[in-house]
């Protein structure tokens, strides 16, 4: 019969409360999942290695190490989770957590410059242009427009730091004029553009991540940096100041 | 028949695992989306204008200022979406996300003395406290007890610019003595109260917005501010204190 | 017949869209409700007094105050729900809310000495532990894997004091090494373990209370606190580093 099988009928009414977010998840799990599951808890590792690092040369306890740890690897993806209305990730995965901990008892036993430096700085990279891109994959799945999705690629690239930096009392990277969060927006962009252009969903998502890994890579390598407000903007305002 | 549509009892019983949080959705978009559309993203634009300005006065980058438009624009809205259960509005809306990001524009292409001033202050008291009465509203339309839906209008009204000034680095606007959380604080009791004694709507809301603005006018006007802890309390304390 | 209930088929279903996330709702309600509410609202009235003294101590207004009383009181829980996808526990509960402003009313007409003190430090012990007891609990009956759980025990029982610390500009909780943190890890680690290994539930929860309050209270008594990175480890390091 042509009738739907009434299971299906009665997920899809459930859905509907959602109200327009049509959470494409059995798509969302096929497609995602394989691909991108190993990519994830290194994406997570990256992200705690750095916040465990910065704990341990302020010379923090074990439990504060594990503490940073965990809301530096988790922290952007869960507010992406949270805003979207998917599970929180590491809520419905046993080892996420337990990677962090895991991360900081390794920070924790070890002298910190065995992980610092250059090579940590592109491993951070690679964590935020591929959060970034599978933050605004994870938001299209879910149905939300572009322009948002994209800013949920920033944000899970960004937000664990910026929690990190927060609570540990530090600038945030924010603050800084470095390529960084621009470099999430580029990934994060072009993986929007591309699924909304529907090009190949493979050939998307690495082209995006490389384009932001390219550009983190040249301002780590070449200390570029984007202009601040008041140099190639608004001179009249700043001459106007000049008497205060 | 007196049955009623099986969609209808699926999208009911869907409604019911949400655990005595009653939304009464339909109605609240009914009533208010034509009414409150404009007024929401007229309160989106010129928080995220007040986020983007103190970006470009600390002299920061144009990313900087769009991530500081876009938190200070929906942190209080999501921050109540999330709290009472309802699906985060710029998740759903193609707009709002997009309107952020022109602020951060025109606010990057131009002086900031354009936008600066006592102008902008009372932009900001009227965006404070019809966000107050939007999100206490929106929080009585999804049975939240009176109490939480208070400061559900608070939160709505204040939480952007508690966050955009903790991740800036400066003073919240929680700890100054002005009559700024204060105005929210009012506009909100004010909408709670006419709404549980069942008021007629536009008028219980249009009367707790323009009460809560009358005080924050006077605030801004006069530099009103509440008496701190010690002044008028706990005399004895601050004497006994005195030796330290 | 054998067939189950429409109404529970129904409610099957719409649970199975909240994916893998199996929220044992009923069983959590039957026996936590009776159980914990007193402890409840007795762990957010002494969270909320924190709050309340250190904005009362910073001389800030009765708004700033009720605002510090609120979100000590309910951020921990608030953030733990959020995770793990429970409704909010104070949007459902009228009095949560009004306590917290309770004990923001009283700390504004007392002397702060009053409520100050090791007393204090023991009642804010005896919350941390209960709260981090049934943070985990709450989330191991939401289907959440034992790792995470007891990260929210954790989460439950720190993060309104984090929070309460970084909006008001202090050092958090977090960066200090009293066995604070510690301690409801230790609370939240037993209740886990004794949990997965299916030990009566009173016993569990009791004893694990205990145990992270026992310790607490050893910190406070005898000013225990736990070795930062450099001390025991990475003696190497530190001596490499000399001559910077």
């Amino acid at each position: 019969m042509a009738t739907p099988a009434p299971a299906k009928v009665i997920k899809d009414a459930a859905k509907d409360v959602a109200q327009d977010v049509t959470p494409d998840i059995v798509d969302a799990q096929v497609i995602l999942t394989p691909l991108l599951d190993a990519l994830d808890i290194v994406g997570v590792a990256v992200f705690a290695l750095s916040g465990a690092l910065i704990a341990a040369k302020e010379r923090q306890t074990f439990v504060t190490l594990a503490f940073f740890a965990l809301l530096t690897g988790v922290g952007g993806g869960s507010v992406r989770d949270l805003l979207i209305g998917a599970p929180v990730f590491w809520m419905t995965d046993p080892w996420v957590a337990a990677a962090c901990l895991l991360v900081a008892l390794a920070v924790w036993f070890t002298p910190t410059r065995w992980w610092d430096g250059k090579l940590l700085d592109y491993a951070d990279g690679v964590g935020l242009t591929a959060y970034a891109v599978l933050g605004s994959a994870k938001a299209l799945s879910y149905g939300i427009p572009p322009v948002p999705a994209m800013v949920m690629g920033v944000v899970t690239g960004t937000v664990g730091g910026i929690i990190r930096d927060v609570i540990a009392g530090r600038p945030s990277i924010l603050m800084r004029p470095e390529l960084y969060v621009t470099a999430a927006a580029l990934s994060a962009s072009l993986c929007v553009i591309g699924s909304v252009l529907e090009g190949p969903r493979l050939l998307v998502w690495t082209g995006a991540a490389l384009a932001g890994l390219a550009l983190r890579g040249a301002a780590i390598h070449y200390n570029l940096s984007l202009p601040p407000y008041h140099e190639r903007r608004a001179a009249t305002d700043a001459e106007a100041q000049q008497p205060d």
